[in-house]
């Protein structure tokens, strides 16, 4: 006896997602099949009637082509409906269970029109980032607060001294919470004055993004004091505080933009096998949460990411996808002042070039921001004139 | 020119976090020293002098020793404070950045006393959930409701008949959020009623876990609602929510039990170079956030966990943990009746057997529930006498 289906009415509007399999065909062709009921019905086909469950909620197996030997390529579509309009959900049916199986990697994600309805994306994209800084020549210039444990007054004379030195954006370092060596309203409201009176200065539109990443109860809280006391973004870490976060916060009336920290999510990307691209990581979902920049280490740093790697992140800020905007891809990890024509050759202009502990290797933030202003103008100029 | 530290107060209550690092002792070594900076400071050693960021900030090595040629256990320790009281930013400093690096996996954590204060974990524990039911001797009978398609009404018919049946705990498929084919409030309300109407009629304990996991601006109302409709706990995915969620809820007033499900985690724990050890991400990260019962794939089913694996997440949920509860694990993920024997055998009494679809397959729930009950209790009763 098989569970009777009753008529289920789906639109024709479909999740497409690409998936890499660690497999030759045969057993991909095998595989294939069972991700589209494990990522949808979770229960044994053979007891499902032929009605409108088999048809329309199991996933339908679109392609599956050899990529070498030993990978294929599968693209499996869902109905939208599964998603129930839910970004958490619509994670869910793309990667949910299988995460738990190897050999399953996501390559590619695309999504229908009726996506955006839900999950508009990116409140200002690389455009809206542009206005709000009056920078359209070059790439953006970003560092962050740190080392954790100074307090409060020190960050924000460091935050001063950056923002006199022309940086664009200020982020705190991701792991700076709510330390009592530097409590987070005290350091958000010292560090906000700090930029704001040297752009009163230097007539620059100098942004400090705090890192208000912290416990449900709290986040709300953090980035609506945070907005009412000066800050010009917010930093969040995804791979904390889960992919709604940035749009619960949208929900609340926080409208800064936003950088993603890619911290505790490199487990879905550094192994070939598992996980997600690069691209879908840190471009496309970041993209699909609402972030303006996606933060990621850039090759030869501190992170074992490839120039593959990055040009892959790239792709995935930049490329089309459906009609969300484009974010800024933002290097870092590790990056050093003489490597910023390279960055920005690999890069083009469109991105932020994030640089942390090498401003502090001159003694003189002053001094560094000379550099880093010179070097990345200099570069952007280069590149404009097509030298 | 060097940062000039301040004075930092810490205590002497540390976070202990024991890694495997996938290189031999000499490269460890190195490691141990970036992996120690890179989890705090984040900031060029070399850059700061030597007063309290480096002695108090800087996470201490305290062991590194040989696995084998290839693998070196390393144990790093932080001071409490930096964790600052929040559970997000405690896994911060255990695994934010290093995610992005390979060949490290957590295999063991230890925390002070005072974590517990601030994440005091499990509501109930096997303990609570025992008295709950009034269910001693055996392991709890669970399963899952789905396929994803039918309608509440056709759902709350299954939930019915299978508490009729004398099953512990109903759970949603974790698949089941707000589709238009089960809306939320209408599949909780309906599947509430069913089981409390079948506990009249039984005069047992059954209780219904719906999946409430959805959208921040959703979730406490979900919890909320499921609560004074009846549910009997909570089904929540924290690898979509966050480690945080249940948290918020207890905060939120929601006090039912609450059952972790393992979806778009297993990326942490399948690859075993990377990530967190099954004990800690299926064991330990659940007592920490607070569930009481965690659900995960058992060995033979349609995923890929070993008996090794399996065991591991065994101790994880019953081994002594600082002040934490013992929570059940509930081993599923494609169980068949005939394997109760044994899986009971492999997890003993303190356990909670999942079976989904299998139930089924007799084309009668009344009749599997025959077998389910009989085989457990049967089994339960010869390991409890011994033989």
């Amino acid at each position: 006896m098989t569970i009777t289906s009753p008529a289920i009415q789906v639109g024709n509007d479909r999740i497409i997602v690409t998936y890499r399999l660690n497999c030759g065909i045969t057993e991909a062709m095998k595989r294939a099949d069972e991700i589209s009921v494990e990522q949808s019905i979770e229960f044994p086909k053979s007891l499902v009637d032929d009605g409108d469950i088999r048809t329309k909620i199991i996933g339908k197996i679109e392609e599956c082509s050899p990529i070498d030997d030993e990978n294929t390529q599968v693209i499996i579509s869902y109905a939208w409906e599964l998603s129930a309009n839910d970004l958490l959900q619509l994670l869910n049916v793309i990667y949910g269970n299988i995460s738990i199986q190897p050999g399953i990697k996501i390559s590619d994600i695309q999504l229908p029109a009726i996506a955006s309805k839900f999950m508009p994306g990116p409140k200002y994209g690389i455009d809206g980032i542009r206005k709000i800084h009056n920078v359209y020549n070059r790439p953006l210039l970003a560092t962050a607060l740190k080392p954790m444990g100074l307090g409060a007054k020190d960050l924000a004379k460091m935050a001063y001294d950056l923002a006199i030195g022309g940086i664009d954006v200020i982020k705190d370092d991701h792991g700076l919470a709510d330390q009592k060596f530097a409590p987070f309203k005290e350091r958000v409201k010292f560090c906000a004055e700090a930029v704001l009176k040297a752009n009163e200065k230097t007539g620059l539109h100098c942004a400090y993004y705090p890192n208000i990443t912290a416990r449900l109860s709290q986040f709300v809280d953090n980035a609506t004091f945070a907005q009412e006391n000066g800050a010009g973004g917010f930093l969040i870490s995804p791979g904390l505080m889960g992919w709604d976060a940035l749009y619960w916060l949208r929900h609340n009336g926080c409208d800064l933009p936003a950088m993603s920290h890619p911290t505790y999510q490199g487990t879905y990307v550094i192994d070939p096998r598992i996980g997600f691209s690069h691209a879908v990581q840190y471009g496309k979902l970041m993209r699909l949460a609402g972030y303006d920049m996606s933060v990621f280490p850039y090759q030869g740093g501190r992170f074992s990411f490839s120039h593959e790697d990055c040009r892959n992140i790239l792709n995935g800020c930049l490329q089309p996808f459906g009609s969300y905007a484009n974010i800024f891809p933002a290097p870092g990890g590790g990056m050093k002042l003489e490597r910023i024509e390279e960055i920005i050759q690999f890069f083009g202009l469109d991105c932020v070039l994030l640089i942390g502990g090498d401003l502090h290797r001159s003694g003189n933030l002053t001094t560094s921001m000379e550099l880093f202003h010179k070097a990345a103008s200099a570069t952007a100029e280069r590149i404009s004139r097509g030298w």
